[in-house]
């Protein structure tokens, strides 16, 4: 690990220079929230907190870390479940929530330029006004784009869509050296010379600080219909999901739901789910230009489900309804952490087939270790969310078993060829696991490819590896 | 550069000790096809070339290269149009048509894993037949899937379904020190440490040699349309594209033709084109999974165009008028190749509303240098494929004048903020314009990544930068 400096007075000075005196927070006027994100207990505090506005404020501000050899942690909303955006080594945290304008919407090459503080669900909401659509749907609507990009945010329209990376079509940076950088652009193809623009994607602010990004917009979709189907066991949810997408059908949104998240959402939310008897669910969604078109989509898949055992097959096609049953499935987390008081979670990728045995292996781990053990997922990529609940164990008992449920859980996930994160990154919690699944090789890439962009290590230092 | 070695005798012993003597040629059994590609006109020979089987032999291979600093070019059928497999520092160049094998189609993820000197169009025809589809379709459908992925190929249905890099799920490749190396894998989603796969995509075999990929299929769309419609312009018809584009219409492919271009082919063909009196054409196509769906695509798009200026809206939906028209579109390099004794090309890559303005750029040249130049492109993605016709001219000239067409084009290209390539690659025919469109930080920070991969400097020297 790098030797780092702590911050002189001499520096401090300098921002305070650059920003102004209110735009740099020091000691107690530093909030514990900059120091944790959305599944981080115990907060780590910067010495700083800088909350910069423009591009040129954060060369001058990257330019001085490199220099003195500060720690400099990028931050967007803090809504990461790994770590990524807490400063585990101290030294600066960039605030970027105050770089949030929505810059230009761009209706002939259909894309929208923003700045990387901007909230999803206010990009979600200014496109939507004007009948455009930015597909990339994680659950997290108040995340900041630039963090959904340091992750390669997933989310639930995956399936038909794709994830941010496929919605990201150019980005600018400056690099831990500060130099500025422009990679991709306002263009759709791109073969020229290596893929730095799907690099610094997915990067977790190790490789340099995204400062604008231009988005892909679609044509919002018309028409859309959900669909509710109840299953005895999640086997044969899991087979008719094979069924379904090898028919042709293009569902947007294809979950997976089990039975004790949903009674624990209807907790949470005080609000019945429409249907919560059975032990697994699949929910579907689908979209299109015409009514026929989604009607038949939903016709096609309900046959399938109930030619395959579901027990019924719930259309959900009326405003209420889809707002009632999706915002349920967005509140899983949310009803998950209320139930307990500290949870740990794997976010692995599996082989869409796998997945109904990954979930039989991580409940069997709940009779092992007498822990409680929830989850839920995207049935349609292999992305499972699992999560061990604490619920009051001492802080030896927890940490042995929180440990050792991860360990099995990421050994099961390496015999399934799957990978350590589907959408949530590694940051620091998850990089332990790295090596074993995504194999040492690739991890000493990685290494070399961060001394590449950071030779001082000063960006994000202690994340991924 | 970096200095190198002549291949020793005792390490060509070694290698036919590994492939045998039949899969080791020097000197004359060295067809000239091994020293150029398709746009290639002076073949650059290698010292041998190892024709190899197995990802075990190009591991001892590799090995033995990089310990005697040996340069080691990667080929697949050498249909580039760069010179990207042009072993222009002599050297091994690596044979990989023999790594042919489909290896397993996987129904359950809709994945198909081969080896890489599998052709584009067998994929096709093997995944076709068992009701799948692999999407990317780039004109040559005799090169290999890894020279596919080794330029990212993109080509005609990148509007709807993107281009290569969408549809690898993972890749097994050998890296320059010997290194076995698995980046992805039969999964959908990943955010799990950098984003390996996609540097590798793209990096025309200078970064590790791909051993093996696993293709994501989709199921084959049931039904598809295309529509041709004459233009008395091309901005006419690229005001189209856009309110098309605009509509919420999806189309697969959206390609735009010129009047010479169509002639040309009529020529090498001996084939009349449905229509060849209009200075412009847009040719679309759609698919879908009822007749009706792709019907109203075609209504829709019909509509557009003839309210915007089209002279006309033919449907193209007979098996035979479909071949007619879209082997003629496939056919337009090779009838301009035919039509002259040497060419140069540009496959730059402008926002989409700047294409007219940079074809009518193109054809500027054309009077200012009196040469002629062709031009035909991708209207959906704004990747046009620009050439320079030698037509008998002297070399000097020739020289002088391919050169500075080529410098006022990537001037231009510069300018819209387009980029070098949008799927051909670099090559060494294009890397001198790679800093300018790219950026000389990012060729830089590509710079060092290839020293991370490959220290010694062995694979495909003298590519890309």
């Amino acid at each position: 690990m790098p030797e780092f400096n702590q911050i002189s007075e001499a520096s401090l000075a300098y921002f305070k220079s650059i920003l102004g005196e209110e735009r740099v927070l020091v000691g107690e006027q530093i909030s514990p929230d900059f120091g944790r994100d959305e599944l981080t207990f115990k907060p780590v505090m910067p010495e700083a907190v800088l909350q910069v506005e423009t591009e040129e404020e954060i060369r001058k501000i990257v330019l001085e870390a490199n220099a003195q050899l500060y720690p400099l942690t990028v931050r967007g909303q803090g809504t990461g479940l790994v770590g990524g955006a807490v400063p585990i080594r101290g030294g600066i945290l960039l605030d970027m929530s105050k770089m949030d304008s929505i810059l230009f919407l761009d209706e002939d090459n259909l894309t929208l330029s923003v700045e990387p503080g901007v909230l999803l669900q206010d990009v979600t909401a200014y496109v939507e006004a004007r009948g455009y659509f930015y597909p990339p749907d994680p659950g997290e609507k108040t995340a900041s784009i630039g963090g959904n990009i340091a992750t390669n945010a997933g989310g639930m329209r995956a399936v038909k869509y794709g994830v941010t990376r496929d919605y990201i079509r150019g980005l600018r940076a400056i690099t831990p050296t500060g130099q500025p950088l422009q990679v991709g652009g306002n263009i759709v193809k791109n073969s020229s010379g290596y893929a730095l623009k799907d690099l610094l994607i997915g990067s977790e602010g190790t490789l340099a600080i995204i400062t604008q990004a231009t988005l892909r917009l679609l044509p919002l979709p018309k028409e859309s219909i959900s669909m509710l189907a109840p299953f005895s066991s999640l086997n044969q949810a899991m087979d008719c999901v094979a069924t379904i997408l090898k028919s042709g059908s293009q569902p947007v949104a294809l979950e997976f739901l089990e039975r004790q998240t949903i009674l624990d959402t209807e907790n949470f939310l005080g609000k019945k789910f429409p249907h919560s008897t059975s032990p697994a669910y699949l929910l579907l969604s689908f979209d299109g230009n015409s009514k026929e078109h989604v009607d038949q989509e939903f016709a096609q898949a309900a046959e399938i489900c109930l030619s395959q055992g579901a027990l019924d097959a719930f259309i959900i096609d009326t405003e209420e309804r889809k707002s009632t049953v999706w915002d349920a499935r967005g509140a899983f987390l949310e009803a998950i952490k209320a139930s307990t008081d500290e949870l740990d979670e794997c976010d692995v990728v599996v082989p869409r087939p796998q997945i109904a045995e990954f979930m039989a292996f991580a409940h069997s781990l709940e009779e092992k270790y007498q822990m409680p053990i929830r989850g839920f997922g995207h049935a349609g990529d292999g992305n499972l969310h699992v999560y061990v609940l604490r619920d009051g164990i001492d802080e030896k008992t927890w940490q042995s078993k929180r440990k050792n449920i991860m360990e099995e859980l990421y050994q099961k996930a390496f015999e399934f060829k799957g990978q350590v994160s589907g959408e949530h990154g590694i940051g620091f919690e998850k990089k332990e696991y790295l090596p074993l699944l995504a194999g040492p090789e690739a991890v000493e890439l990685m290494r070399g490819i961060k001394a590449v962009f950071d030779p001082n290590g000063i960006l994000n230092p202690g994340k991924i590896f």
